[in-house]
């Protein structure tokens, strides 16, 4: 088990009106993830509307913020427990065998035209050997391909202009992961959430993306751009691109800040709970959502 | 009340290997349509999966077919009942008001990247009075705007080159009214159906693509091509985009022919059967799952 | 007659190893501007080769520089004289009547892709009447539906992504009227500059980008985002779009600083020399290349 | 020698207007390729005006033609001399040592984004031995990656497309060879022209397009859709990509049929013509202009 705790601080200044947003920066409520407790203040004395997708458990806060500066801090305790499996172990699911419910992840999104990529992707990761390892052959592909440098994109970057500049974030490199994995019909998708362990040298502790493909009849987890351990993820949002899971949907004139993030692990051998670590083994967290609380 | 019967036929030649298609033909089964007959046919001996959507009632159906040609061939008898409104009477519904299910058709998708839109949206749209009104505008505009062509667009073409490129078919409509229609924060999604009462002159009957945009508590029906009226449609699927509801995924080297469709009216007033028309009230057929058959 | 003086401070750090630089940063030698003096110092004791474009008397200047810092600095001071019209006078010309060195200018270009948007310009501008006014019609609309904002752009942006995203610096500004224009079969052609009288709210003086429309015989000059008079223009460089003429192309692993520019006009009525100022003549400055300086 | 017999006709229908035409198929002038005979048939009584581009000997046609019915008929014996060259005696230029007029074939043009491409060539070939074969192994990486394919491509698709894609036709593989050699610093150019000995298998004799890339202080000629020998091409126009030198550009309302093509070659050794075949040495016919017919 490993238990997480962290601050997600968020500045906002709105402009002239009154204006919405829609905020996904909950910790997810799955089978796999437990919030052991959290807190959120806003300094605005506003109500907000907190739902849950009943898919995932991902958890939206909708609410009004008047004219002014807007702040959001959400303080939480997430406990995760992940299923391990040995790579070698698992297959990929012929499509005639795919739960309806994963289909979806099979289609081109916004950010991830796998329509496209048809042709490049079976050129390049067609002919491997199926299973786990060829979706590792895909995330190595795109890691050694892919420069990871801040500011290199924006908010309309997809995974056609990720493959033909090979530069982008985090994010950029998840969509083009998933694109790659749709285009020779393996299921993929995309999650966010905050990272315990990420290199230092590649600034402050930010959002994260990561990939989720469906092998063996689960979720397994990647993370193309390889800044920390997936094990060290505190799941949030779960989507087929980053259009389903912005930490921020912002309607109106806003000026935003930079978020101020900070994450801790809990060091306990005596209660179960590790450190998290890089590992060998495929680590799957899958996000149905947990009835019962 | 709306009779229609149709026959959906379609031919394909498997190249080599046993190829997986998911077709998506069924007439959906919603709360305002209901399948009186149907049957399907296929020239292989193949066992189809047919499953639901639980959302919305679209209905896929999977099968592996072998090399050599397979024909499908769909019949069925559908009545639609409409909701019908005053368009003066139906508001936008402020973002803070619509309901959670609602909000994923705010965001991009692979095919109506609103997030590109959003200041040619607000200039041309921004500033009208909101309501059903502004939608039509919306839809005037890109009908006014954009010149029927067929041949002119490919699977690849998105609402951004439409707008550019101002030339499509009934898809690249629909999409670019929904782009248009996001970007100024009103939820727009695609529904893709068989339409009766088209007018001769664009060619043998085919697939249709609508706009559905959600006003007053409701989606109500658009069809910006405006080739046949909004009645006459038998819904097949709803979704974001046309990477939700093709008519025809297919997996493997598979050469398409034409589909061959058929529709006709059954006018019984005794029965309170109409031929569908046009008409000046909004119309709303919502895609709810009929969980009682 | 205007006189401008002014300098073009650049600086760089060249990483690793000897890089090349191609600069066009001289003030043009054409039959209407008139370099008085000039100076140029380079921090390194490198051989700089400047050569002439034997048609627009654009002077670009290549050098190899080694690692470390270089620092171009160039002083000038230059006369220009001005073609002015009365725009009622200036009618566009047929096709069959224009020079063959035009013509390439009414073919679309790396980042004013006429070809694409020969729709959507017809339809705006296609049936506005003929001359000078439909260009100036063009600006008008560019200038109304773009939005001035550095940084909302990068070197790939084109005229399309503008049009769409309707954001931009004024290299963007200017590739959208030039991609219109040619849409509508009218030769247009991109200039880059100093220049005199900006706003000063939109920040330091920087490099400038304007637009030149072939109609009645002559190149006049416009400038869609209306920053300055185009009176108070120094040429730099003439071409197609920003791929032709950019003030420094380089060729290495190469830090850029921020250039810095001054510029100031020498306002001696005695002498004939005025201050540039915003008219309603059209004015023209054509690029001919001056053979005899 | 090589002496090429050729005939092409083309056919029109110009709609309501007058119409004006610029065509690009006369075989071009230059001091590598003689015309010994030429004839144009027209089937209106227009004047067309043909010049030269000073640079390249490439012949443009401008006519105004009537509605109605146009044909055109161009047939032409030309002969070709080549400069052949053993590669491996053929290095790169350095930057610092091309000539003026060479640089903006390193700059990005409307099909050949080359400036979006820089990372993904440098990965693939900035690594390689410079000389003739880094470009021969660019060529070997679009022949390999692209498959040919009529009909998929169209007069919008840029190398970015092709190279994403990885299907299409003569002119998108010329395309991705230019913009892939720019994006290493290797100017490349676009030649159109008519190939003699295509294999039939890809259907009737159509337009062609080729690759110039500089080497050794000359224009190298590559063939990357692999057709026909390079040998066998008899040159009409020469630019920065497809829209510098489209065989017919069209403005008005007009409808184009499919071109025919014919061509042969003398075979005649007693008078030094030999017929053309596929070699191994790199062959130049560089396109200078010939002031001395």
């Amino acid at each position: 088990m490993i238990r997480l705790k962290f601050s997600i601080a968020l500045k906002y200044e709105v402009v002239d009106f009154a204006s919405d947003f829609i905020f996904n920066i909950h910790a997810a409520h799955t089978r796999c993830q437990t919030v052991v407790n959290e807190a959120l203040n806003l300094s605005q004395p506003v109500e907000p509307v907190v739902y849950i997708d009943p898919t995932y458990g991902t958890r939206f806060m909708r609410l009004k913020a008047e004219p002014g500066v807007l702040t959001v801090r959400y303080d939480a305790t997430v406990d995760s427990a992940h299923h391990m499996e040995s790579p070698a172990r698992i297959a990929e699911v012929p499509i005639a065998q795919l739960p309806p419910d994963v289909l979806p992840y099979l289609y081109p999104s916004r950010y991830c035209q796998s329509d496209r990529l048809h042709w490049f992707a079976s050129r390049e990761f067609g002919h491997l050997r199926q299973g786990y390892w060829r979706v590792q052959a895909i995330l190595d592909w795109v890691r050694h391909r892919t420069k990871f440098l801040s500011g290199s994109s924006n908010s309309s970057t997809s995974a056609v202009d990720t493959l033909i500049e090979q530069v982008g974030v985090c994010r950029d490199f998840a969509h083009l992961m998933i694109g790659l994995c749709r285009a020779v019909n393996i299921p993929a998708r995309f999650v966010t959430g905050i990272d315990y362990g990420a290199d230092p040298a590649l600034g402050p502790t930010d959002f994260h993306a990561y990939v989720e493909a469906y092998l063996g009849r689960r979720w397994y987890l990647f993370d193309p751009s390889g800044v920390s351990p997936p094990m060290g993820l505190v799941r949030l949002g779960t989507g087929r691109d980053a259009a389903d899971v912005s930490f921020a949907t912002m309607f109106g004139t806003i000026n935003s800040y930079q978020p101020l993030i900070a994450i801790e692990a809990i060091n306990d051998p005596a209660n179960g709970f590790m450190t998290p670590r890089f590992c060998q083994e495929a680590i799957s967290s899958h996000a149905d959502f947990a009835t019962v609380q």
